[in-house]
């Protein structure tokens, strides 16, 4: 079994390092939103796009199944591509490289990709992105990056999402920022609310910065 | 890779036949609970153990690390004990057979799994039980049934969870409940609130109805 896994991780990391040497020649910075289901991606990244929409940026969605994600997108005038894993809980560095082709992308585009929403699986798969940014609820509480080590290990930044709601709920900010940094003690956090607009304008240039 | 997905899965399911005949031979209950992370699991699972202590109930934690769900469960005076699945993105069969062996169950007892937070993986690993039980928090969006349709057509019924915040969200219950059925048309709900209490008398009487 440990085999088996070692050559699929093998496999995906030879593709990853293609892609990430594409994506670099042509100048595009590649980020890849990891989360749990329902951690507020979709809606946090919507309004990134009507954010960048005249900036060179496109979206790969990634989902078990609809194509409901690329269709918000693609609402906010920004180019966007569904990939369906099926019975796939992860996207992986082949199923990037096809979207790109597909997207046929620009020198210096900004490829923002979201993955199927699952914090376990997706932390295992390099897809040749420049960075991971993990999403997390503040209806999820602040024990998850202890319990999911992998993928806050696995990201440079860390967005605190749907911080409007913090009135109504039991959740320790500091404590949840202490947490990803006793796994991850490089990690930046950013705290936002697409609902409110909090630290949208924080997130925006920290993307911007990376370019 | 077909091959041995199949292989790995007919192994499982082969030791989770023999945990069924198990607990059936015993008239232990078994459900398994399954969810994203933070939807809510545990703080559900603490108040029904509070409400069923003298019951005969034991609880089997899934987690990739910590044993702090465990040690909750514990507080309520209810047996429980900690699986860390480390990389692994789901409880399997013989985990839970070896938990178990190692709980040394009563007749007629009561156990609940829950599972690592996940809903992806977990709807493939048939673990021997009678029911999985699929939570929804009201905080992840009623699209998930679609998006996550393997868990949803796996499940018996599903608890839409932390309804206590509808006041604060746009969530439409019943279109959840319309996206669920359109995966599994069999399936039962009930919202619930371990905050308020909301639902948990119809919970606590449906698992009492399938001992």
């Amino acid at each position: 079994m440990v085999q088996i896994e070692q050559d699929i991780l093998g496999k995906n990391d030879a593709i990853a390092a293609e892609n990430r040497k594409r994506f670099h020649q042509a100048n595009q910075l590649v980020v890849n939103l990891v989360s749990s289901p329902g951690s507020g991606k979709t809606t946090l990244l919507t309004e990134t796009c009507r954010r960048l929409a005249n900036d060179r940026v496109v979206v790969i969605e990634g989902d078990q199944e609809t194509a409901n994600d690329a269709d918000r997108i693609r609402e906010t005038g920004v180019r966007a591509i569904q990939v369906n894993t099926g019975k796939g809980c992860h996207l992986d560095a082949a199923m990037i490289g096809s979207a790109c082709d597909r997207l046929d992308l620009d020198q210096g585009e900004l490829v923002i990709i979201e993955n199927v929403g699952n914090l376990v699986c997706p932390a295992g798969f390099d897809l040749g992105e420049r960075h991971k940014v993990a999403i997390l609820s503040v209806t999820e509480g602040e024990d998850k990056p202890l319990k999911y080590p992998d993928m806050f290990a696995a990201s440079n930044l860390m967005l605190v999402n749907k911080v409007d709601l913090l009135p109504h709920l039991n959740f320790d900010v500091q404590a949840c920022i202490d947490n990803a940094r006793k796994v991850n003690p490089e990690i930046q956090v950013i705290c936002t609310s697409a609902t409110s607009g909090e630290g949208m304008d924080e997130w925006i240039d920290w993307l911007q910065k990376q370019r």
